[in-house]
């Protein structure tokens, strides 16, 4: 495993390496010791006493529980001797939105939030949140469930601008959503059905939801945004590549923020 | 490897690059979806029913069979599960620029192509053709070295768009850039040094070129530029991922088009 050295100044964040932990005592400590568990593998039908201990640990702390068969740990395994139990942590510490709010409010902005509605391809979060960082957005907000977390790839493929943009993640969007309309923001996400672009109004404080690469943005979630804006698509297939259509739409905010 | 679906009326496009398929299943698959099957290596000996269907397939399509030895097979192979069958494929066809040019004049429209100076991701190639075949561009024209071509990554990451949208590959793009400006073609770079994007006029016959990864636009080519594009970068960090910048970019173009 490669150390990284980063320039955590900005973001607030702490650098942790991002790990398979193997074994049910590693993984007790790991979830002890306030680490961030993406993700909880556990050989299914396993009920003894120390696995019911990591379970009611890992629901604590609202980690993903996924049950699979011994073949499938087996195979996760990097050290042969994972008893049942594989944590999967963040290499990165997130951000609290409260942290994206301060960030705006810091540099006198209205806040630019991304909302990232289950992007599950690391090298699609990396684009985002380097898009976002140049966007000059104030974070990103990911969900906890059905979503890639902040990798060692999506660190790389960022280049660096994990290291400046809030990563938060939560375990409702859509309560998040309310909460920050609350705030004062409006949220506009993107679907091929909406007004153009073009034509809407996109200044003053923003959520851009942006949907996962195969199914967009999730049917709850666009019913809680105030509007949604299309690409112009000229083409023959179906949809842009998800962080390009970030780029897309968050440089249609850029421009009509800069006009 | 996944069934391709191909439409290559579009792109009317020529045979180059090849992939190696291995094992009984993908190879029978290559046939059955009316791949290019350029040549088929048989262990010799190998007679049991599946195999059988194989060559029975080759021999309909007036494959090339060749039966070699086990040891041959193994050298070859990428996966070591041939199971005594590969398959060498061409991986894409490309076209002539003349075909793009042809593509913008069948649609009644003034030229839109992107040129690609030194892309070598094959991920960033596949979105960037995805782009382009979304904002109504006529044609991709990548570089014949230090570039990637159009591998199977990048038809998977293209999202079918390689089926549509016609890809050159030429020796020499400032001779390229060269024709295609007796043609009547203006051409804008991206550098960040250059006026912002949405001060410049970028309507009529338009070549949009975009650097590479690291490097971004080489000093010659940048130099045969009438226009010099920057995108507003308000972060920390240097630059975007290529193909975000490629789609910002050209939905800027394809925004002042509409307006």
């Amino acid at each position: 495993m490669k150390k990284q050295n980063r320039d955590l100044t900005a973001a607030n964040q702490e650098v942790f390496e991002e790990t398979k932990i193997e074994g049910r005592n590693p993984v007790l400590e790991a979830f002890r010791s306030g680490r961030t568990v993406d993700k909880l593998f556990v050989l299914d039908g396993c009920q003894d006493g120390p696995v019911k201990t990591i379970t009611r640990e890992a629901r604590k702390q609202d980690t993903m529980i996924q049950y699979v068969t011994k073949e499938r740990l087996d195979q996760m395994s990097e050290t042969y001797m994972h008893q049942g139990v594989i944590a999967i942590c963040a290499a990165f510490k997130y951000a609290e939105v409260d942290d994206i709010l301060e960030n705006a409010e810091k540099k006198g902005e209205p806040p630019f939030i991304f909302l990232l509605d289950g992007i599950t391809d690391p090298h699609n979060l990396g684009a985002i949140i380097r898009t976002a960082n140049l966007a000059g957005a104030h974070g990103v907000i990911i969900p906890k469930n059905r979503a890639v977390g902040l990798t060692a790839t999506v660190a790389r493929t960022s280049a660096g601008a994990i290291n400046y943009t809030p990563v938060a993640k939560v375990t409702n969007l859509g309560k998040t959503i309310d909460m920050l309309k609350e705030k004062g923001l409006w949220f506009v996400c993107a679907d091929m059905d909406g007004e153009l672009m073009y034509r809407l109004n996109l200044k003053g404080a923003i959520g851009l939801v942006i949907g996962s690469e195969g199914e967009g943005v999730s049917r709850l979630i666009r019913e809680k945004c105030d509007f949604t804006a299309s690409i112009p698509m000229k083409g023959d297939i179906d949809s842009l590549n998800a962080s390009v259509a970030a780029g897309v739409l968050a440089y249609e905010i850029v421009r009509q923020r800069m006009c």
